[in-house]
């Protein structure tokens, strides 16, 4: 039988080897086997190149956790051999780790216009000065050195503009990262990803590609940015009373789209919530966003914001608990209270992990007599990363000799992994990675070569990597049975001469359970008195304190409350 | 122009008045606009007849509540009036509640066979004995008296086997209630859903309906449950390794049909988990599943479970935490370990809001090596619930003149009203409610006329309804920033002999936080200091701590953890 490679007759791996010494190793930090936190490096001699910086949104297990980050361990140790920092597009789950990574060291930073300017607003927020940072902005086709690397920008389409995609020469062969990537053959801003240039790459042989999965497991095409502009068009016609319209704020191309909608309708647009405020600035002021003179930014403008006239631009589509849509369908907003007559477009999906607060919100909406389109097959949202059939074009106009799947959870890899496959990759030269993986790409070929310090750092506040399992299995019980602190005084010799008390949070509603508390009361007075006057080992007295009490709520409640006993000694005078 | 009702010239609301003189309130108690704990009171009279008794599972903002049920109280205030509870089918959102109504007052329930053979297990369960109870089997077509009502069961299909509808006959006309149903036309238990019995009550006229709302988002047809059996046996067929499938162990047609395509792949079958098994059990026990004669129920038997003609059943469909699947994706499982040769099949999707714990346990299957089939398109999974084309047909037929939708969050309520509307049932005449809300039907018409008291109940260990606003807002800030405890001693005259102490949990790993501890004391003593000797008043003491340590802490880490002074005074002797 042939092989898949035969049959279809493509050449994957035309590569050009311009040393035999040296050794590539491609180490994936973040982003694979996992959402978010996207980053890898390329490891040279005495070189390295990182490619983005990204942070992840906790799951709900990790309790107060703000944010997570990749382990920089690694790059710290070996901070004098970073060349500098590519970052491939604006979003957060590729720059959101910069301001941490810029506490350990610094490095030049590349990336194209938008990128900077978002990291730079990014920056702002963190009160870093991004002026005394090495920035470069990069064009597309652009090339820089970067150390032993020479690195240039290909155009991508993405759901943030100004996206791109990698071809990063190194002395071992080409290496070709995809960034997040879509086809769009009508994007908003005419700019079309590049595929002139990934083909004449492929040709030329194109040692490891990098390529996205999110969108791995999805059959047939990504529809185009184009057609949720040609969707809102069609609802704003149609919609006779107010509009209020919700979407990602970075996602510049959008919200052109429903500002040039709103216009076509005889709408006014009137922006609501501060990061929307702060994002649309950000990107008029660096030209990627086109705004109508009469659009008012300022959400103090009763009469146009009452009328039906009006359409508003607002935050929330993630139904985020504090946003700006959430107030309005518990209708908490200071300004915005919901007619029977307005329509609520959320031109968005749900992340993973958001889907009961976004329905939340949209019930909410309903309940107060809105309508609202939000869902994906109402046409106001596409995907911006590439589905089954765009993968397979890209791959096989890169024609890469490797491929190391990024920018998914396990299962997206493999997806991808079988993909190629199909297309006749041999599965050997196909990696699913973890973070922390390490590649070693030589003359001879590639092997995974074991695995550096990688994984998961919580931010919380401004403690980055103080909070570890410890502090979460406290936070976990505290958050499921709360805290019951035993209090009493011994005297010299052991005797009890206050106490016990007790107080509890987040365990029972305390006036409604006296009894409770009175018998846990007897009950631990009652252990001690055998104790009494015998023992001043404080740690054997708390022990029994928790077991004691432990057994006896079980039994009373089936609750496990955490048992902190404090015992103090009482001085003699 | 002419009205829908008109244009299609079916006449929703032919209803037979025996009546002038009564009213007929229906108050649905639970399932409208949330998901669970379903619930519906008709009363009439001195007569209330109570429609499933469900339960819901807490959200994830619902910190350490294992179940959250009905509001009861309006029941308990009039329980003289009680004639009887029907249980429409055995899954949790429609009985899970019954054990702790029973803990309020005793009537009579009414159910099919397995039905009230699940609810026995259920209460054995919560330590209840069923031979104490009025338990009445009934079947489809049978008809019971339930004090004025006259009510009658009708076979529906549903992703539970002996499911049904109702038909209630009051002086005021009839009501009939969807249950939760689909129509599926090829069963497993060839008991196809009564059409002619729901078209008949229709031709006679029907006051009100309540219909099942869940997919009344969802286009089209909900395909038979032998669509699964059918795409089983392929997968079955073609798979070489062993295969492990879970799914709902309720779901006793879908266990059936993996039994059947085992044997016919020539696979033992061998039941894993706890859950499973008794479930299982009960099945056959009612002769509900016929099981080959050499299934083997316990999973001790070694050898067949590692070998290769092998399909091992088991719990874990929902990624839950302790289940033998979640157990075995993380290699913690007690005798079963993956094989490369392994396929896993996920014979349902996740229900909304476990969908993070499903993919984490199909990552962690593919990591250790086996082919996980799971997604809603490889047709190993149907929904239980009717789309858009069968509600239609089932409006149609039942005509009725009101319209109360049930079962499903506000959203699809107010679908499958648009829906209704669509069909030309006038809108005044679709009620779309929220737990509580009660309609008032009279010879004279409908109306929305005020409402009872009702709501979420939760359910902590043994507790039910102690847990409120106060220890959830507590449990919430335990779980975010953890808790400080600051004790202290003073004397009569108010000054400090000891401390300040301090202990955290949750807030930061103490070890490497002795310096900020250190600072914090340090705080506290010199805030205390100036009310040296001055104040005994304990309660301005602790406002002090707690203003002086907060601003300091969240200066410091961002964080706010609770923050509990605890002042003992010192007696003197």
């Amino acid at each position: 039988m042939k092989s898949k490679e035969e049959e279809y007759g493509i050449d994957y791996g035309r590569v050009v080897i311009l040393t035999e010494k040296q050794t590539l190793r491609i180490i994936p930090l973040g982003g694979v086997a996992e959402a978010g936190k996207n980053m890898t490096a390329l490891v040279m001699g005495e070189d390295i190149l990182i490619i983005d910086v990204g942070l992840a949104f906790p799951d709900e297990e990790l309790l107060g956790i703000d944010a997570v980050i990749p382990d920089f361990s690694y790059l710290v140790e070996h901070k004098d051999k970073i060349k500098g920092i590519i970052l491939t597009h604006g979003h957060e789950d590729h720059i959101g780790g910069v301001p941490y990574l810029l506490e350990e060291f610094k490095a030049p930073i590349y990336g194209t216009k938008l990128t900077l300017g978002l990291l730079a607003s990014k920056l702002q927020e963190h009160k870093m000065d991004s002026s005394e940072l090495d920035l470069h902005e990069v064009k597309p086709r652009g090339e820089v050195d970067i150390g032993i690397f020479q690195v240039e920008f290909i155009r991508v389409n993405h759901s943030i503009a100004d996206g791109v995609g990698l071809a990063i020469k190194t002395p071992l062969g080409m290496v070709v990262h995809s960034g997040d990537f879509k086809f769009d053959h009508t994007p908003v801003d005419r700019e079309v990803i590049d595929l002139h240039r990934f083909s004449e790459l492929g040709e030329k042989g194109v040692l490891v590609f990098l390529s996205d999965s999110t969108n791995a497991d999805r059959p047939g095409y990504t529809e185009s940015e184009q057609v949720v502009g040609e969707n809102l068009q069609e609802i704003f016609r149609e919609v006779k009373g107010r509009i209020i319209l919700t979407t990602f704020a970075s996602n510049v191309h959008r919200i052109q789209q429903a500002l040039e909608a709103a216009a076509l309708s005889g709408r006014k647009a009137v922006v609501v919530g501060r990061s929307m405020i702060h994002s649309m600035q950000i990107a008029i002021d660096l030209g990627y966003l086109k705004v109508p003179d009469d659009l008012l930014m300022v959400e103090e403008v009763k009469d146009e914001i009452e009328s039906e006239h009006c359409m508003v631009l607002t935050t929330g589509v993630q139904g985020e608990p504090i946003s700006a849509l959430t107030k309005i369908a518990f209708n908490e907003h200071e300004s915005i209270r919901i007619r029977e007559k307005d329509t609520v477009v959320l031109a968005a999906t749900p992340i993973p992990g958001n889907e009961k607060l976004v329905t939340q919100t949209v019930d909410g909406l309903q309940k107060q007599g809105a309508k609202v389109i939000y869902e994906a097959d109402s046409g106001v949202h596409v995907s911006g990363h590439a589905s089954k059939e765009e993968l397979k074009t890209m791959l096989n106009l890169v024609k890469p000799r490797y491929l190391i799947p990024i920018h998914g959870e396990y299962r997206k890899l493999v997806h991808l992994a079988d993909l190629a496959q199909g297309l006749g990759i041999p599965r050997e030269r196909i990696f699913i990675t973890e973070p922390g993986d390490v590649l070693e790409f030589t003359s001879e070929g590639a092997t995974a070569s074991g695995k550096i310090a990688a994984g998961k750092v919580l931010v919380d506040g401004l403690g980055v990597g103080d909070v570890g399992n410890v502090v979460l299995r406290d936070r976990r019980q505290l958050s499921q049975d709360g805290i019951l602190i035993v209090t009493l005084t011994l005297d010299k010799k052991g005797n009890i001469k206050t106490g016990p008390e007790m107080m509890s949070r987040g365990f029972v509603y305390v006036r409604e359970s006296e009894e409770l508390i009175e018998e846990a009361k007897e009950k631990v007075s009652r252990a001690l008195e055998k104790h009494e006057g015998k023992t001043t080992d404080w740690s054997t007295l708390k022990t029994t304190v928790r077991d004691v009490l432990g057994k006896f709520l079980y039994e009373k409640t089936r609750r496990r409350p955490m048992i902190l006993p404090v015992i103090m000694e009482m001085e003699k005078k």
